[in-house]
């Protein structure tokens, strides 16, 4: 047993269907969350700034006493994971892997699609891990840098959102893929959109899912699950903004502790 | 006679369409640009922040020995000039009050719409700015949060400007205002979109004419002006992308001297 706090971290508020996904599965957890709202963000920056963004939360993180520290973020998992496993004592989880994972595991037709950040798709990381996995798979990639200002401002559904995924999609759309990526933490809260943009038979891989079902094997593994009766959310952000609030409030409406301010630079 | 740079400062490329206007209006002024690419955007972030990042790089200009400071962004002017005029010993100027100045000189309407960013709409700079110069002015303002998105990524005209821009501009279509303030310094590059959303007679301010005219009058009656035969333009940004080399040289294609990274944070 070990009671000592999951720490994640994002760009800004991505990242929290992420912790959402982990609060659902592992209800006695207590979630550390920092999202760097004063530098969201991460998708169109370079990987040096990445880089150092997040080495920055993760050391925060690891003087939170974290026992695991998961990157909710795509971009900075493409960017930093490799990086960061170097330096930190404590194990640590990016979104990509296990995104990849149950995407190579449902695709039929070996047509797999990956939306994400200009960072990610430039990385080529996902190319990368899915040829790994199987190099059969054919993969076809879609930067979308819209889709994130989109979430953040709340246009997840109605004629603006369908109007910029059509136009980013019409590509993909033509690849006869069966199986679609959702390579932002952002973008699940786009996904009828984005399937309405494809075909209804597209399979939709949302990594949060994986990522909290990874998590989950990992703390049984390790033995460090929590005997807490009930986890606790604490969030942190880096510039403390009304959107932020209002939509940790949605995700978390029961059992969010806090939310504070942190000065990281 | 002086021949020390004007610092010029902007949360990203935005501000290249003043630093584009001073350079045209005086061409012997050597100019030294900071772009805060690497906290990009800054028009959804908190006043907090914004005077933070602000402070930093008005610091790091006057240690660049700059005779003057510009601030070439209607988010930081909003929130941090009145702060920074204090704290500074060299002039400083921000893109508002040039706006303003000229909006009321021309309107016949006395009916003036301003769009910006939330942090400077929430302000209410502008609306005060306007009353102080005219208290029967009606002003009209909305924060138009997608437009730096759709500019940074090159979105400038076509199907989804249009429609975002007809979405933001449909009440002030009603309001009958026979002027328009672009409050922010990416807005100039989306104005065919924003005119055709309105009607053909509407006057567009472009903050950036206006507060180039200011700085030469500055300039002038201080005796500050520059003998330089040419004009350099230093640029520094705190994040190195490619996005941000790309927009640069189209502004100044024949006399840009260096672009740098800098590390304020």
């Amino acid at each position: 047993m070990d009671n000592r706090p999951i720490g994640i971290f994002d760009s800004g508020v991505g990242g929290l269907t992420v912790a959402n996904a982990i609060n659902k599965l592992l209800p006695n957890e207590t979630i550390c969350y920092v999202g760097d709202t004063a530098r969201v963000p991460y998708g169109n920056k370079s990987k040096m700034s990445i880089l150092k963004f997040s080495k920055q939360i993760t050391n925060w993180l690891i003087k939170q006493n974290c026992k695991v520290i998961i990157i909710a973020c795509n971009t900075a998992s493409s960017l930093a994971l490799d990086t960061l496993k170097l330096k930190v004592s404590v194990p640590i989880l990016g979104v990509i892997d296990p995104g990849v994972k149950w995407a190579v595991s449902i695709t039929k037709k070996n047509r797999i699609g990956v939306l994400g950040t200009r960072a990610t798709i430039n990385s080529n990381v996902y190319h990368k891990k899915i040829k790994e996995e199987n190099e059969k798979i054919h993969v076809f990639e879609k930067a979308c840098p819209l889709f994130v200002p989109l979430v953040e401002e709340g246009f997840i559904d109605g004629e603006i959102p369908s109007l910029i995924s059509n136009y980013y999609l019409k590509e993909l759309k033509m690849a006869h893929i069966d199986t679609l990526i959702l390579g932002c933490t952002h973008y699940p809260l786009l996904k009828q959109t984005i399937s309405d943009s494809l075909y209804p038979s597209i399979k939709l891989v949302d990594s949060s899912l994986a990522t909290s079902k990874e998590l989950k094997s990992l703390l049984e593994k390790e033995t460090l699950i929590s005997n807490n009766e009930k986890g606790k959310i604490n969030c942190y952000v880096t510039d403390y903004t009304e959107t932020f609030e209002n939509v940790v409030n949605r995700f978390f409406k029961y059992n969010i502790n806090s939310i504070k301010r942190l000065d990281v630079f």
